[in-house]
């Protein structure tokens, strides 16, 4: 990530005001407030605005007149319980928007949640800068032989290299075309006065989808956690992932009663179908169960395996 | 509206309260926040958060890194230019929440916008307050004899006091056997030890619309506008227009610049029909048009002389 | 229940239409189309029209040209990995349209699934018929002592009686009061030619809560089976269950395979949270774990006890 | 568009096959069911599934036992009442499912439309093919010298050369990358054994916003309305408004009471803010009306003008 001086400048002076007012207040979030927190290798996630805390959770759920808060071992009991029953409404209650930059790739999985809000950086309206996602090393991997969705051994030494020269070379040229193309400066004045630049709209065709885009995301607590629980998962694409990890720093410090029962009851939790019930109770009693015995097909066996850590 | 001593003591606590934030603060919104609005005889409205303000529109459809405001009148025009051409996501990025007390049908209305997040006051949980609607005489009218929909003249004398009378003792007598099914003291405590209550999610049911239920109502800034323009109209039920009316005063205080924009483009647009749009083109070239002439049903024909106010 | 003749005719006339067409057909669900479903005293359900069926799913998830379908245990297979990896959007494609009729407490439960599309029949508009429920004497319930949402003991004896007593008195006396009110005819002409009506939209509010009213309710299968797995559950209100639980059978003449899949992955599963699943682990390990030594709250672990069937 | 021998088989099979059903048929939309209706040089709608006609929404609006339908003249009249008052739940009961082909950059546009269904044909998990959009000679425009979002004069001669090469030469080339870097062939066998495959959700992202995706998309009708109503305007991109002009005519076939009333209440249809309705009213009353004494700004002014045909 490189953040023009101006954009830096911007960020403090924005920081650097504060405002007194009535409303719940976060600290721990107050002080990474606008802050870009780098995510791959140019892009980022800055926390914008955000409203509620903890204790809205409390006051919505107990529909209260004034902070509805009591004991904190009684809030904290409350917002368990509430997470435990899948009672999601009060934690709608709250709200935080986001600054994103992220490659095209992963705005386009990112985007498939649909109770959120989202203005983007129109590449109809303005012109993209060159910036691209090229993998770490360590993160260039080989088709899974396994998993016809994921990622097997890391790539290395010549096959390593050969990929990534042919993805910088390519992100290279397709851009440089695209200025081409566009045939304008950022004033918008025309780089060659003798011809025609062909419109924003279709020059970024030719873009590829590693190109890095941004866009303001806003969404709720409850939509937000369980946006959390699906790109923070390990089967989530390693390049959305990192942006979910970093997310999940910035909901400890927003709301941390809801983020310990999040882990609690979500992230940390297992789901056990009926059969897998029926064959964890088996083995409670006594009995050995084997997969054929078990009435699981074998992935979801492999799978009941690896949660009970056999 | 009758608030307790002690909940108007909650609420004074919370309004003393002041921190500091790096959010957008907007001032004359702070000046209310937590305040009872009466609305009807007992509901009120109270804001009790919200999320940006008139720069958060206009920073999110500039993506900006910083405030993104430039000069007052450029961020109005850029303001009424996305209320105008419909641009309603970067009306999404300011959001706000009510505690709202309103009566039953009242409720079962406003429930149909479902973009917003509510948490309500439960009566399989909790027992309802002796607190029921009955209108004001001068609202208490007579069905309509030329709209389905709707009211026609107030009633008087002794048609009012007939309709007022059964309604307060309907209400009353419901209420006085719902207290007698719970058999319940506020603190749990059976009223008459020797028998049980019903339980408070059947009790519930012997309640009439017209008693008041509370709830927390949270919604974006664009969702909240069109909310308003449908129940704000002229064509709304009057018990639920007097609480969209109160709620457009805090948006002028919460986002004035939007306000302005949203009754130049909503409250008060028009929209004029494919073969209106005709009727209108051919008076301004001079011709006279009649309904037979005009390709309108009468009744567009109606709306379309008011709106022109012929 | 009681539907009019009028009704029953205009239900037998729909039934008596077929015609050809391309698209899926559910034979299973054919045979019952338009028919009523009698729930509770004066409830029902009826589906009056669908989209998809199972292979719908299979085609969606396969972006397929033609039917998408291979071999039956093949699509079994992948409808279990969809449900069981939480994949939801195939189960999207599929729509389901219900004509439902409930009293108003259950109606407002009901739409909190915002998910959905929704038209009442309005009050503001025309007349609702004499119909309320009164519960079973069986379902008559007194307030569960343990849990402030809940039932306890049937009521029995002289108790239900009084109960059953104010809930038919208090029903017919706002009902009555509702049409002296309104003073006029089905056909809308006064009653008494010498007072005016009061508007419909106000002498509604008159009504109590277990009144019957009714809608058209349409939702795809997904979200359906969200609806059901809520609705279903034991701890939902039983006058909402038993909606529920006759739209289990629609699921099951509907989309055989998604309803297995739907009973094994959801409504026959269980979620042991982080600490529950380590109580799990050391138990399998042969540890005793005990309440203390579990790191589980008191109600999560009598939960966990009775998930366990310990 | 080229589809293969085996994906027209497949359609023709499934156009083959009719069975009979109680639901609504729309026999218009039947004719057309499954075939492919091609836009742009490889894109392609086909409708797939639907739920619902014109019927369905008297049907709903009435919330009917049987049919719902009075007079032709009835129903129409209800329909263009419904979508002149913005009534849209009734319109809310009809359903359609499209499978759709298009160009990555106009997927990206038309998925912002939240309230909408769909699985797209996944690139983590399959391999795209070689299909990439080139516009047509007659689409290939200059940058807009007045409207930062728009098209200018169409390139001729050299220039449109210089940049259809460049955009052809760029595609083939990351395609070719992107196979050479998976390398594996369709079977999912190496080309060259000596070395691994790039895993898929990684090579992809050297793939351009050109190269054509697909996705079943599913639609409730108001919400499809609403979509067109944006999408087939003249302010839209080229590229996604010829699908929106392909299924304006799927909806004239499927709903074609529906269709009348949108083109007269939508599509045709003009909104006056409240100072160009004040505008209106002046002229009407025989007043000259300048931009500076209209009160408009500049653009709004000559919006203005467009509309009323000066």
């Amino acid at each position: 990530m490189a953040l023009s001086r101006e954009q830096l400048a911007q960020i403090e002076e924005q920081r650097a005001e504060q405002r007194p007012t009535r409303r719940s207040v976060a600290p721990a979030l107050e002080d990474i407030l606008y802050q870009p927190i780098e995510v791959l290798d140019h892009g980022l996630i800055r926390v914008i605005d955000y409203m509620g805390d903890d204790n809205a959770v409390v006051q919505a759920a107990r529909v209260s007149y004034g902070r509805g808060t009591k004991k904190v071992t009684e809030d904290q009991g409350l917002i368990h319980y509430l997470m435990r029953h899948r009672h999601s409404t009060p934690f709608e209650m709250c709200e935080i928007k986001f600054h994103v930059k992220m490659p095209i790739f992963v705005a386009r999985q990112w985007i498939r949640h649909r109770t959120a809000n989202v203005n983007e950086y129109s590449a109809r309206y303005s012109i993209l800068d060159r910036e691209f996602y090229i993998p770490a090393p360590e993160h260039l991997a080989a088709q899974s032989a396994v998993n016809r969705q994921g990622r097997g051994d890391v790539l290395e030494g010549a096959e390593a290299k050969r990929v990534l020269d042919l993805l910088k070379a390519d992100s290279t040229q397709v851009y440089d075309h695209y200025v081409d193309m566009l045939n304008e400066t950022e004033s918008g004045e025309p780089v060659d006065p003798t011809r025609p630049g062909l419109a924003r709209e279709l020059a970024r065709m030719n873009l590829s989808l590693n190109f890095y885009t941004q866009w303001y995301w806003k969404i709720d607590l409850h939509n937000f956690m369980h946006f959390l629980s699906l790109r923070a998962d390990a089967h989530a694409q390693y390049e959305i992932r990192v942006y979910a990890e970093a997310m999940l720093d910035v909901l400890k410090r927003w709301v941390p009663m809801c983020y310990e029962a999040f882990v609690q009851h979500r992230l940390g939790a297992a789901t056990l179908s009926k059969n897998a019930l029926a064959v964890v109770k088996r083995r409670l009693a006594g009995e050995k169960v084997t997969q054929e015995s078990s009435g699981l097909g074998k992935r979801e066996w492999i799978e009941l395996q690896a949660m009970l850590g056999d």
